[in-house]
């Protein structure tokens, strides 16, 4: 998982408030845009090319929500800006997918920035896609970069009129894509979780130079993940707090549900830091405790064998006048040596509790 | 004690808000629901085994406790829900046992989510389970998934009418279970206490590498701990602050003293953290500290022996003119340049205070 | 000093609120009662056996201080109760000492609960006890476990007329006993400071092994008084804002200077437990600096000796054709090499500061 | 990059309040003034000489923008400040060039203090410079101590009609300046970024002494940078709440886009700060990596030949009854020990996965 | 510098509230007061010996301001207390020199305490007294132990009628000495600041053991500012905040830029204490540095020598059946498999970057 540090793009500095500038690296592939129209009667389905044919829902009763994959084309997102009445710092920040999760309210709409994050299995990484939504009193329009959501499921139950979404209006809508969007959070998480637990048994079996690695990417990965999880705490408290007209009373009960689980991400990812840390905790002392033991495999050699290869060394001496070599037990009187102080350095280091 | 860290379950994911899915894995043992009706004069307990039993009590005047063991029944529990009035939203907490400590006010009814901590002597473990209550004007349903809770004192009291539980009305039954759920954590956190003495002492007679493996461990259940215990005191304290008009205000002062254990308890959980930290700094210096002496015992041996060797080595030489071999003195001069070099070293190292 | 970590009692889970439990084992000594009541004239002092004689005072304009040393007779405590009208859950509280410093207003009374610290110069150590007030209209009831307190000055000022506490009311009386509580704190406070002293000069001249261990239990001594004396701050400010009738305007400007003197503890405490983690990062660093210096010895030592030494065994070995050893200046020669050797490796160690 | 760390100049202590003291050391430069004056038509840009040149654009409705190059020149600052109603408090702060990012309201006027950041190329470096701004009802006055400056898009647009600023009033070319400066810090933002890339990608593959420069002057330069910039987010919270009549209501969606973006840089500068850290605990344990591996060939090496130059020493002493000698095998025997001793350590070490 | 870490002395304990102790150690010294009396037209200035000469400037509209050096004659505090309406509780702040800063409102008087810091250039150290200020609406009067203050230039504005304090009213004077006694906080933040520069080249030229100990002594002097400087701001904030009517409006603005100062003041510190931090940090890692490099000398003289050392004790062994000692080339050989081991190492060590 790649994620950027960095949020504003460089080309843009400079440029008059609202201009509209794609982050995106110069894409060419066609903007897909798909419609659902529904009331709790009927449902309304299709994939539009040009943008224009979406604009006569405006004007229904009926809940429009109109997803757009690919934000580069900005003269599509101006087109739809000025249809819907959107604010041209909301539209500049819809294209630029480099945003902080917020929470804006422009009165006749809520304009809300999220993180998308998807685990790829394939890949085995995480990716991370800013979601823009503008919630209007009857329309949800929702903007995303690449093709690919987690909003499956809540198309599901648009056309199969499963579960109350069908009798509820666009905030009911909004929220329950907010909620895809952070259910797949728990995913993320778990993913990271199982990470955690494999890393603290290799922690303990065998702590190798990539264990440590692999913890400094974790907790890595946790620190840029954070970055983007704590702004929805607050961004979910808006939309609770209910000062927005756009947000009925029925469904606040619903962005309460939606707030604790944001609670339990953020809980989850502070656990998760401080188990990073108490990983790395574990194994720098693990490899103190190496080299403890290395140091002491070496000092015991060495403080056995030094003395006695002295002893040895001075019987090699070549002195005319040495009576000990004459000796007819001197060579068996050595070994007693030798013998002697290997005992007494092997009493001593069992008293130190080295052996 | 082996803790979840990460709460919602994938198979989740997608369903609309308010599906019931139990978190267990599959369980297959019929539900237990016992229910407790009292009023000043009269109490009435019972086992009852269809749940549709319990509902007359819920027109009467007296405070009826319905607990139920098992909520991977989703049916009955949907059954309930629908009699009570209780919003889909918090039945699907019930039965998703890995919430966050909360508290909301459905105006009709408190839904109240608690973690309750058991320890196990037989296991030498802490048992952790969620218990969720819902507070209306005459009634408590209590749910957990497993039998036996820390209610039996309680229960105990209400047969016997001890202390004023049979005077109060259902808001008083509540904090008579969260008082005796925080009750448990006093327990679980004292032999969390006794290991921490147990393991300071071992740290300063004989640190070993186990040692530091049970700070960790130690270390790590303070932290989940902690994730399961600091929303408690927001819980309490939304109780405390009486805007509901199920508590009364006489429970109010009662709620003031398990609102102070709350406090008590999470005072002590950071004050096993921080000697948890404090126990690994001392561990670290430890191993240092031993580590210092390990490498001054080489050096002593090695700085005494490895210079005389050098001089036995040179008096090992084969060359023919050595004269020094042929003194009459010169093996005994040998051994005085021995003793001298070790006496220099012994009193350089003294001087270093290293002996 | 030994303070407890967790607080409530084992015996106790299970009963029902406000029931009395004494925290000591089993205590016999019998239970000792001082009565002071004074107003501006006169001043009446008496030991009293049996509680009821204290129970006149009750009905008198003038300001009467129940002393109660002994808090193991939960019958004395339950007749004062029911007299002075005080709620079962702050006897339980006095009983049970061993709570967090609070402050509770039952509107007749209000319910203080303090530690107090006391030096025992003799055995080099701090006790701490558990004070509860009582603060009534025209009475303070203050219950300690043991005999022997802070209040001696107090009792002072009350028979001389010393100061104004006799033209004042129990309001003023309560602030004093808790002014004298606190001023004993800055006595405490100073005995560590002291060995803070001791201990960073221990550090600097000769750190030892015992030095960390010190700096260890001061860590955790500053810990565990923290833990008493933050709470206390909470304590006075709700006396400070005045928000209880039983605490009188003028009376406030004295609290003001109490909960001074309080915030000035706990930024001392702070102020400690900085010095302290310094203390031991300076221990540390000062531990890597000596083993750093025997490492330099060991490989001075080791890099001099090892390459000469191998040069001795060069010639020490018995080939037949070895032409250096038949040279006349072979010997010298090799005196040359080592010589050169040494010097070399001086420079060098020179050259890198070694030496 | 030079951060001072002490703000305020020693010179300036003991003058009376608003006595201005130029922080700069004594420059002589002209100071070089430029006037803009625009309204929706009509657009007169002009670098004057003489400061009362631009005093008549003070009563004119259009909105005048008047940008002072060099503030050495007190006396200038002085002439402006009486024009314009300028607090001496005010003026003493532009020519102090060592001030916190403040906004203060003075009723008349509003005086906001900003750090400017330019990265330098040329120098690899970034410069951080003061600009003051006075916004009045119909003027702004900017104020910088040299040349150079991030507003020259600022410019293009006014001169160009881009965007709505023609249309505005002079809070939006206030807001504009400051969006202005603050997407400048991105582009600084952006160097540090691929600093720690480049720093982390060193780490792993080959930590050295110059990394852990590189380390601490990153976080060094953080810790300042962060100084620069956390006040800012207070300084645009208080434009943003819009008390002052001189920011209107339709320039408050443009100051929360920057607020927006005040927050992501603060927020990134967290990031990097906390990136730094990681880097060196990462540095600090890849340390200890290579101190226990070069500890390992080291004892490897002398735990194996230490043991067998002992016995090669044995059997080099001179005795004159040592049996062994004379044995025909004695030689190969001894060959037979050393490999033994050799094997023996292998598998020692395969065990303890040394190897 | 060395700050007292107690505030409270221990002779105080005990006594009723408002008693005046000196905290000085017996001082004699003859107290010096001085008495400005001032207004916009006069200034009437001299130094008095007994307290009573200055009381007629009570009764007069102009400002008086009294400076009294010597705060060890509670008799005169007394004096002065009783006929400016002083509590007894101030007082006692006065001569008890070792209290927190802080500011009370006392209705008729404003009771303002700070620490004045002042650089002695001679003894190369940080001098810190207490000063208190009690202001009314028409005198200032100021209390310091010790001669020399940091006041001379508000007195020579006053006498010189420089600025506009001679036609201010005492609260510009109090706003004037806290300004000189802030503005004297950034000289001894410079002196911190050269010592940190200073501290910093030598930590990367050639840390020692002492840079150390001079990191520590930095650590702990900033920790003692602060706990000087931080209660400064919300003393100043409650003059800013304007609610005593002491405060004139007009000179709130300058308390605004007095709070600015304090603000600046405090940031200044801790960033002073994270680069000290840093500091201890860049040590240990440089020390972890040099003993690597230590480490490796030892490690590569010893795996090259000790192999080798052990062939040439093989050929020095004295058996009798050694075909290789008998050989021509045998000797030649030995130097061959010499050279072939220490290229090897060399290459192996290259290898590994050690060399």
């Amino acid at each position: 998982m790649k994620l950027k540090i960095i949020g504003k793009k460089i080309k843009e500095i400079g440029l008059p408030p609202g201009t509209l500038v794609a982050s995106g690296d110069g894409r060419t592939e066609s903007v897909r845009i798909t419609v659902i129209d529904y009331d709790e009667k009927n449902v309304q389905e299709k994939s539009i090319v040009n943008v224009e044919e979406c604009f006569p829902f405006r004007e229904k009763q009926s809940v429009t929500w109109i997803n757009v994959d690919g934000v580069h084309d900005t003269g599509l997102i101006e087109r739809i800006g000025s249809t819907y009445g959107i604010h041209s710092l909301s539209l500049e920040d819809i294209v630029n997918t480099s945003q902080r999760p917020k929470c804006e309210d422009y009165d006749t709409y809520l304009f809300i920035v999220l993180k998308m994050l998807t685990y790829d299995e394939a890949e085995k990484c995480t990716h991370i896609e800013q979601v823009s939504l503008l919630l209007g009193t009857n329309f949800v329009i929702s903007f995303q970069e690449k093709e690919g959501d987690v909003f499956n499921a809540v198309r599901e139950r648009i056309r199969n009129a499963k579960g109350r979404i069908r009798k509820m209006k666009a905030d009911y809508l909004a929220y329950s894509l907010i909620d895809a969007i952070v259910d797949h959070y728990f995913l993320v998480l778990e993913k990271i979780g199982e990470r955690v637990e494999v890393l603290e048994e290799a922690l303990i079996s065998d702590p190798k130079s990539e264990t440590q690695h692999a913890i400094h990417t974790l907790k890595r990965e946790t620190l840029l993940l954070r970055k983007s999880i704590w702004p929805l705490r607050e961004v979910i408290s808006i939309l609770l707090r209910g000062e927005s007209s756009l947000i009925h009373k029925s469904t606040g009960v619903y962005m309460r549900d939606v707030y604790d689980h944001t609670i339990q991400i953020i809980d989850t990812i502070e656990t998760l830091r401080d188990m990073a840390s108490g990983m790395l905790d574990l194994y720098l002392s693990n490899l103190s405790n190496k080299m403890n033991e290395v140091m002491k495999v070496l000092t015991i050699i060495a403080t056995i064998f030094i003395p006695i290869t002295f002893v040895a060394g001075v019987y090699g001496m070549n002195f005319e006048h040495m009576p000990e070599l004459t000796w007819p037990w001197g060579y068996a009187g050595v070994w007693g040596i030798f013998i002697s102080v290997v005992l007494v350095m092997i009493v001593y280091f069992k008293q130190k509790k080295w052996l």
